[in-house]
């Protein structure tokens, strides 16, 4: 999606450790123009019966919101802790985070996804695939079928995306990238 | 907003505590088009230049994000934890969370939030006002206005909304719950 690679070149910036941040338009300050327009792009891409739009709080949280909106469904995002107010049976999945360099627990109440649902399963980022793995288990745990994943900003050069692939998910980034330095960012076309 | 007060009648559920669980949707699992109604339900009440959204992660996020969209701006969420990926300056505020009875720091980068910007402010929920009274610290120290505050759901008969009110705030609630026990809700007309 044109429109997104050339604000990532514009206004991100490259830290060190191979961090892409993004923050001053797509997960920390958002820009809904763009969301907007990215919402419309998944539905395109995704031209099919959607029941529910599934991520993970805290930063996939405005996408799936817009997503589900274009699509005129719920949307229900993983929660990584435990809070006082959450009560019933919970479907979890560990993920390991390779940008905080941890383990969570992610989960869902069970009765927010049942197992008529067509689940399309967005993020911001697709790098080692954490979390759309942890998603995938979910959702498939709960019976429902997974639709695909439909991420803002894949790193190609990583694994997670392919490897999900080739288990046969239909997973699309609207922005790939394939190489990154600490000054140039080269795109998939 | 009759529409959220006649879906909270339906599908919230009161907890012992005094916590109304919407989580089914509103804050957990949302309906995105009772969001959307909600966003310009908002602003109607706020029929004025707004050049920014702010809100707290993660539960505001979803609001926040349809509001600012049916102003063609964009969004800001304070987080409530440092992140490897985070730079620059933070304007930071306490808060203290009575649910989950403990104290955060919340923060934004000072970069998204100028002095020229007229914030709105929204949230999930306005009980004792912690998180509102945080925001707008966070707001005022960046030298912008706070146009002012819409929650989906107060509780009336906690102190933080009133309080905020007698301050000179303009903070508006899409449901105003007057009293509630553990299974009737009243509202405020």
């Amino acid at each position: 999606m044109k429109e997104l690679e050339q604000r990532i070149i514009r206004d991100g910036k490259i830290l060190d450790n191979d961090i892409l941040k993004v923050g001053s338009f797509l997960n920390h300050q958002v820009d809904t123009k763009l969301l907007v327009d990215m919402a419309k792009e998944t539905k395109k891409l995704f031209n099919e019966e959607i029941t529910k739009v599934l991520t993970l709080e805290a930063s996939g949280i405005a996408f799936a919101c817009m997503v589900a909106a274009e699509y005129g469904v719920p949307f229900v995002f993983a929660k990584k802790s435990k809070t006082a107010n959450l009560s019933g049976e919970l479907v979890t999945a560990k993920v390991h985070s390779y940008t905080h360099n941890d383990d969570n627990v992610i989960f869902v109440p069970k009765e927010y996804i049942n197992k008529e649902d067509k689940v399309l399963i967005v993020d911001d980022f697709l790098a080692n695939g954490g979390a759309l793995t942890g998603l995938i288990e979910v959702v498939e745990s709960c019976g429902a079928k997974v639709v695909g994943c439909c991420v803002q900003i894949e790193k190609e050069y990583q694994n997670g995306g392919n490897t999900l692939r080739n288990k046969g998910y239909k997973v699309v980034a609207l922005a790939s990238i394939k190489a990154m330095t600490s000054n140039i960012i080269q795109f998939n076309e």
